[in-house]
């Protein structure tokens, strides 16, 4: 039974049932092992193919660049902003509840793996059956978890009639509406399920959506995706502010991960918020919005211009009224003609929680570069993220207010949009989204 | 004069003109200054605006992450592959030589400088004339050289009748030829100009082609661009082998950046090589070839039928006739059925040199995702970049016998294509493609 393809190795026999996956690295920690295992054994049981193990399993990701996956909430929003993203969403080609749970079991395991430094199925890319594929598609094997984190949202079609969801829809968990300026593209808007994942390494965050598709074949496919680099916003104490591709410091005025006064008061959605949606208790809504840059047309303004509708200096991105960085813009101070030195319609003034009702975000965008369009410019931007508490006050009417009003609007035009509802975190065994399907 | 948006600043007053360029970190060391200094000169003695100086420089980039710009080739060819990169080509908007040679000249001294760290222009993003554009976009400010390589090509559309340059052409330059399965896109093909943009980090490379696109305007204008991660060849006895989308070790047996004699005899051009074209000696020709991989298909394929198709193993790269990695292919030695152990159809057989009448390629690829199609599959694969002495030999065979007969074809789409001829590299005070324009 020895493989003639494989002198190197040293092949398992299949007789030996398990043996074939003695050369995996690591057995999952969770309380169950997923339809993934029980198929293998299957297989085996059936004589399917040739086993082998690998020689060399791959190395545990040193435990500084692993993020943890479960929680009280879900990784990926308040952890320390990763310098790569894609994000994909996914819709169901399922009608059948049972499909739906066993996806985001089998997605559970598998992120909650991954984020390890593991490979997205016990077996891994080398191992398992050899004529079966491999349960990881393999182009992670060197890298390290490269702090992946795995994030799941749940769109408003998600709760329609197909999955016996509809009585459980949170009451604000509804298309975004149509912003004055919108010009979405059906392609990159909306999705049953959103994934996001962050890394500090983009072949292990595409990697990440790549597996997920994988394992969903059959019961979801990619609706669209998005990579993102360059994170905008600064998420931690320990973060720089990092630049736009407008060239200014975005996220100043970010919630910080640190902050959990905050976080409670305008990101995680509390118990009594929603008594009909009590299962989205610790989690979130995330928004999505590819805000596409007019580029050439920004970079052939002034300096004077871009500050002035920023309402910050391009350098130390401190606000107009004076001070550094980190200085409360003072929108009442005025210059010597009388006029205010931030003007009112600035993307900070817009933008600020005193012309919002007092209520912030956690922004954790990234800029993105798709190439170019066909009149030879950059098709370039900002894929925003948002993590609130509440759409319908801590998005929709400043979203309103700037596309009104805001002077960088003119750059920018909002071509992807989506809004979906993250349930809280996992524990041990647990999965993704569980509350939800519990009667 | 003093600016009153910027109570934090030092403003300079323009009347004392070249002042207004002091606050800028370093003076560039090239032997002439450019169109953009003379214009900012112009401006100054016209009144022009606001001058204002930074109070904070940007810090030099540490010398260990600059690959210098200046040398008997250019850079971004047998310099070590970084990990990003920003390709993109230029069509010239203009019928004029003197513009031309105007733009090599301003992306000489920009570049050159932005593979120091510093800003595209003299000026910089927050200095220089306040009511005008900024001659840096910003958005690396903070950010290191990160090993940043700028490589410039020139297509055989730029040997037209336009530029009085027909002539001149070298004879190995022209369109590559259709290859059997090419589903090429007008709008990722050809060009001009083409300018590979390599870094550490992404947004320094982004950065780098849109200043360039920035200071081009008026003169050419992007045809094309495309990002690219996770380079895929290894490049230097330093690095490791890299993965590919395939989750395979690939470019195992790529020429070396420290290895001198095969770069002459397969990558650099010799004067005597085409006497008609002696400007080109010490220059090479780059093969672009956007190579969209069937993620989806391919994931479905047993291990044993990737290892087949690829001829190695998928975990250590071994060649499948045994030993590891870095062994030489056995493509004689038979299986225990009396197959050759390696499949002659496989990638790694119909890419060897010895199918290929000995020649071999500086390949410097990287994966690239663009998000997805609408039918759900990720928009990943290959972007093959390869330097190579003589396109006729060096490529075209090889390609014409894997689009025929390697295994992998059926996995791969060929989307976009470009050849090049990169000039040799430029000495302080000269700039790139100078010695095809002299007389």
């Amino acid at each position: 039974m020895t493989d003639p393809h494989h002198g190197a190795a040293a092949p398992a026999d299949p007789a030996e049932g398990g043996s074939a996956a003695s050369g995996v690295s690591r057995r999952s920690l969770l309380g169950f092992g997923g339809a993934g295992l029980a198929a293998l054994a299957a297989g085996f049981a059936g004589g399917l193919g040739t086993g082998r193990a690998t020689a060399a399993p791959a190395a545990p990701a040193p435990a500084s660049d692993v993020v943890p996956f479960h929680g009280t909430h879900q990784a990926g929003i308040a952890t320390r902003a990763q310098d790569r993203l894609h994000f994909a969403t996914f819709d169901l080609t399922t009608t059948s509840r049972d499909d739906l749970v066993d996806l985001l079991q089998r997605w559970t395991v598998a992120a909650e793996r991954m984020t390890r430094g593991l490979p997205a199925g016990e077996l891994g890319p080398v191992s398992g059956p050899y004529e079966a594929p491999p349960d990881d598609t393999g182009e992670a094997q060197e890298l390290s978890a490269a702090n992946l984190t795995i994030t799941f949202g749940f769109g408003p079609s998600l709760f329609d009639d197909r999955f016996g969801l509809a009585d459980r829809r949170p009451a604000l968990l509804e298309d975004l509406p149509h912003f004055p300026g919108d010009m979405l593209e059906d392609a990159r808007t909306g999705g049953d399920l959103a994934v996001q994942a962050c890394a500090d390494d983009p072949q292990v965050a595409v990697h990440a959506i790549r597996n997920l598709a994988r394992i969903a074949f059959g019961t979801a496919q990619v609706r669209w995706s998005q990579l993102g680099y360059g994170r905008t916003s600064r998420t931690s104490q320990a973060q720089a502010t990092p630049r736009n591709l407008f060239g200014f410091k975005d996220g100043t005025a970010n919630i910080l991960a640190e902050d959990a006064a905050a976080l409670d008061e305008h990101v995680w959605v509390a118990g009594a918020d929603d008594p009909d949606a009590a299962w989205l208790a610790g989690g979130s809504y995330l928004v999505a919005r590819r805000i596409r840059m007019n580029i050439e047309t920004w970079d052939r303004g002034s300096l004077h211009e871009q500050e002035t509708i920023i309402g910050r200096t391009k350098g130390s991105g401190a606000p107009l009224s004076g001070g550094k960085e980190g200085t409360e813009p003072d929108f009442a101070r005025q210059g010597n003609g009388g006029q205010p030195l931030i003007d009112p319609a600035s993307h900070v003034a817009m933008a600020h929680p005193d012309a919002n009702g007092g209520v912030r975000m956690l922004r954790r965008g990234y800029n993105y570069t798709d190439g170019s369009d066909g009149l030879g410019r950059l098709d370039a931007g900002l894929f925003f993220l948002a993590f609130v508490r509440n759409p319908a006050t801590h998005y929709v009417p400043m979203q309103n207010a700037l596309a009104k009003n805001d002077l960088l609007s003119e750059y920018l035009r909002h071509t992807g949009s989506g809004l979906w509802a993250v349930p809280p975190g996992t524990r041990d065994g647990g999965w993704v989204g569980q509350a939800l399907f519990d009667s």
